[in-house]
């Protein structure tokens, strides 16, 4: 049985994003875990989405690595603050920024394997290094700089 | 009436691309312009494209970022060439890196307006920035590196 994944403690009202919210039936719905200190997540594409035939496009590599990236951050500082994942208050991550080097075209017809590192925690800030591999190998490296949800975008109440 | 878009230019070999492909019936299908030596795309996001309720996931801007961004290499190859697009022999540009500076939450019921500038072209590459707005307001802020797709990728006889 897996564990219960990052995406799946987030609050409902922050589980409607394409790429990694549990109550978005039109999206991607991404699962991410710790595997010690690194972060994991596999990720198979659909056929359509080609950049050219036979290739992942690269809005779908940065959305996955995006993803992968704030969930890897809420995750960390829920560990850097000694408290299991969904326990209050909540730490839910924004992107602040996202960078992504394509090494070499990503087959469509094999799972995206993707690995976080965190590289740093700095108040509201988490750095997050993303390594992609498909057929075991590196096809594109990225960076996402995640901060936490402002407190005017939270939710009356929370 | 609209003039023809860079994207419906591109051969149907290199139009099933997800973010731009005019032959990718699930994609995104962005279309993009010359207005002056500026490249303009508008995009409606689907309501299904959330990050928070209210407002467009950073996958989906990077998407349409990175696709603007290359179709806008692509224009700037030929204009460079002196030829009109869509002539021999063709330029199809892929995408060597992707930046993207998150400024502001992007709403979600209202068109993005991408310009595209392009910084430098070498050789194979172009570099493009982009700014996204949104009601006016810049809400992202992105750097496209696009290369010429590689020899190795072009479908036989082309």
């Amino acid at each position: 049985m897996n564990p219960e994944a990052f995406q799946d403690h987030y609050k409902d009202e922050y589980s409607v994003c394409y790429g990694c919210g549990r109550l978005n039936s039109h999206g991607l719905q991404i699962k991410s875990y710790w595997d010690g200190d690194e972060s994991v997540c596999s990720f198979t594409p659909e056929p359509h989405h080609t950049a050219i035939a036979g290739y992942v496009y690269g809005g779908l590599i940065a959305s996955v690595i995006d993803c992968h990236g704030t969930g890897t951050a809420a995750a960390a500082a829920f560990r850097a603050a000694g408290r299991p994942m969904g326990t209050d208050p909540d730490f839910r991550f924004v992107t602040g920024s996202l960078h992504v080097d394509y090494l070499r075209p990503t087959p469509i017809d094999a799972p995206m394997e993707l690995r976080g590192k965190v590289e740093e925690i700095k108040g509201r800030k988490v750095v997050v290094s993303v390594t992609l591999r498909s057929k075991g190998e590196i096809c594109a490296q990225g960076k996402v700089v995640a901060v936490q949800l402002p407190d005017k975008l939270r939710r009356p109440g929370r």
